[in-house]
């Protein structure tokens, strides 16, 4: 170990983007973060470089977006998995809002 | 990339553990599984390794045990994080079924 603890956060409000772990030195590299999306809104088309990602959606329907096509339709009760340089899009074209908690690792 | 490939995964039925992200050569490490756990109910002492861990509750109140001893209560819309190399027990204490999903990643 290197000084990290265990920590226990909430979600709170309704803010689009909250940060939950932040990665190194909070974690060993882990990050997580809790998302709303409300009804149009995407996060942007990123990819996570060499780290891998799950997606566990709590609330709402979303669409899976891979390099700029539709991909799929992901929702609540559901866990998506994005794998290492994989370029991605997520967007609630639904007309409710959306919220989910991601969490990105360093791969070996 | 190795081959890992995007993947959505529905939490379904009432088993006490199903497996969502199995690691290599699935992922390229990063294990997840759904728990229920009944009242009464505890995971068992175990720690991750090297690895460390997030875990996403879902529904319900846990018990986070450390070395044997009760360290705080957990519960719905909160996530905990447990550090590599941490002896630790999840226990639902109260009268209600407890969800969660856990996402287990190596460090580097």
């Amino acid at each position: 170990m290197s000084g990290q603890k265990v920590k226990l956060i909430s979600l709170e409000g309704d803010a689009r983007y909250t940060r939950l772990l932040g990665g190194a030195p909070e974690t060993r590299g882990m990050k997580s973060g809790y998302v709303i999306l409300q009804p149009g809104e995407s996060v942007g088309a990123h990819s996570t470089g060499l780290k891998e990602e799950a997606i566990i959606i709590l609330e709402g329907e979303l669409q899976v977006i891979l390099d700029g096509k539709f991909f799929m339709t992901a929702g609540k009760g559901q866990v998506l998995y994005i794998p290492p340089e994989t370029q991605h899009d997520i967007k609630n074209a639904a007309d409710t809002a959306a919220r989910y908690i991601y969490v990105v690792a360093p791969v070996l």
